[in-house]
C-alpha cells in the first residue's frame, strides 16, 4: 500500500517523493494496484571504436530506453567491464572537445621509450591505457527523471578507448527506481 | 510486512540491514505501519562561485537536510549537469588545500597560446574547464547513515569550478534508502 | 505481492527485471514469501597498507561476502572515508600495473621543495595525497549479479595510498538490490 506519494512541481527546487509502506493493506481487490521500487540490470556491448573520445548516448540509449521510460525517478548505473578504456560524462556537440581530450591524455601519460613503465608486455600503448582508465574511471551514475537520463543541455556520455586496436567493450546497466 | 529488519550497532564492523517483503500480510488493521525504500529526488542550485576549488558541503546540506534526516540507510547522489565544473571530495578544513588544488589542475592542463587545443572558440578556459571536469568527474555517491551523509571527519564536498566567469551551477541530488 | 518478476537469460543482451507492488495481497497464509528490495550498510577497516597501489579485492570480499550472496541484482557501494587515499578499478593480474600507476601518480603531482604547495604542515607527502585522492576518487559503485560483484575478467579493486605513513583506512560499504 502506498503511503505517501507526492510528485511536486510547483515550487524550485521541489523534491520528487516517494514512499513505499509494506501495512496492512486493503484487502478489496479492486484497489489500485500501486507499483513499488524496480530493478532492471542487463549488459550491452558498444562496437569497436577507434582510440580516442567517443560520444555513445545514442548508442546507449538505444539499449535502453524502453525500459528507462518505465522510471518516473531513480539512477542508472553504467559500468564498463574493462581497465584500459574509460566512461566519463563531457561535451556532447563539438568533437574538437574530444579530439583535444585525447591529446591531452597522450600528452600527461607518456609511451614509447621515454615512458617509464615495467608493464610493457602487452605493447606500448597498454600501461598508459591503464592509468587513463583510472584518471576518467569505469563507472558513471546518472540521474533518472521521468524516464530520461537528467543530463545537463551539453552533457553526453563518452566512451575512451585507450588502447590502439579497436576492441569491443561491454557496459553492465543498472537502472534502480520506481 | 516487514519479514527482517536488524539494526545491530553491537559488534564492529555491523551490518544495519533491513529486508522488505511483499508476502501475505496481517490483515490486522492495528499493526505497525513498516516504512519501505523511499526516493526523493531534487535539482538544487548552487550560486555562481569564481574559478577555484570551493568547500560546498553545509550550502548542499542546508537544502537537502530535513530529507535526508528521514533515511535510516542508504546513498545519497549529487550530480553536476555542466561539463566545466566538476565535484569532487576532499579536505574540508584548510583553504590551501583548495588554493593548491587549483594550482595542480592549472599546471598539468595548459591554457593559452602555449596550449594545443582546437577547441577555443569559447575562450582559453573553456577547454581546459572540459578536461578538467572529466579529472574529477561530475558526481558523487555518498553513503546516508542515520540520517547524514556518512562521510569521513576530514572530508567535504568541493565544487570545482573552472571557467573565469562565475555561474549559478545546477545539482540534481537523489536520495534513496529505507 | 510480486506482481512481475522475470530472470531472463535466454537472449543477449537480455534484462533481468524485478517489480515490486503493495496491491492487495492474497490472504492465503500458506502463499509463498516474496522477499522485497535490501539494504546492507557497514564500515570495514583495510589494514595499514604502504605507499601505493594495491590489490584489496579478496579483503573486501572477506567482509562482505555472506551478504553479498544473498542479492540477485544490486548495487554495491565502497566509499573511503579519507582524503589522502583512493579507490580505483584496474588491472589485477600484474603488480606492475600498480607500482607503474604509482611511478605516474609522483610524476605528475611534484613533491619536495620545488613543489608549488602553500599546505606543508602535514608534511611533504600531505598536499600530493590530496590531489591524488581526488584525481582517482574515494568511491566505487559495482554492479552485483548473481550474489557477486560484476566485474571484468581483469578488473579488481585497488586501494591507492598516498601517504608515506601506512594507516588503517575505513571503507563504508552499501549493498541495496533485490
Amino acid at each position: 500500500m502506498l503511503m505517501q506519494s507526492s510528485v511536486l512541481f510547483s515550487s524550485k527546487p521541489a523534491w520528487v517523493k516517494a514512499q513505499y509502506s509494506t501495512s496492512p493493506v486493503d484487502s478489496n481487490p479492486m484497489a489500485a494496484t500501486v507499483p513499488g521500487p524496480k530493478w532492471a540490470q542487463k549488459t550491452i556491448t558498444l562496437p569497436p571504436h577507434r582510440r580516442g573520445c567517443h560520444l555513445v548516448t545514442s548508442q546507449i540509449l538505444k539499449e535502453i530506453r524502453p525500459d528507462l521510460s518505465e522510471f518516473k525517478c531513480g539512477l542508472a548505473h553504467l559500468f564498463l567491464q574493462h581497465t584500459s578504456a574509460s566512461l566519463t560524462i563531457n561535451e556532447n556537440y563539438d568533437s574538437d572537445v574530444r579530439d583535444d581530450t585525447e591529446t591531452f591524455l597522450n600528452k600527461i601519460v607518456p609511451e614509447g621509450r621515454s615512458a617509464p613503465w615495467k608493464h610493457t608486455l602487452e605493447g606500448p600503448d597498454d600501461m598508459p591505457a591503464h592509468i587513463k582508465s583510472s584518471m576518467f574511471g569505469c563507472a558513471l551514475t546518472v540521474p533518472i527523471t521521468d524516464g530520461k537520463l537528467n543530463m545537463g543541455t551539453w552533457q553526453g556520455i563518452w566512451l575512451c578507448e585507450h588502447r590502439d586496436a579497436p576492441t569491443a567493450r561491454k557496459v553492465v546497466v543498472t537502472l534502480n527506481g520506481i
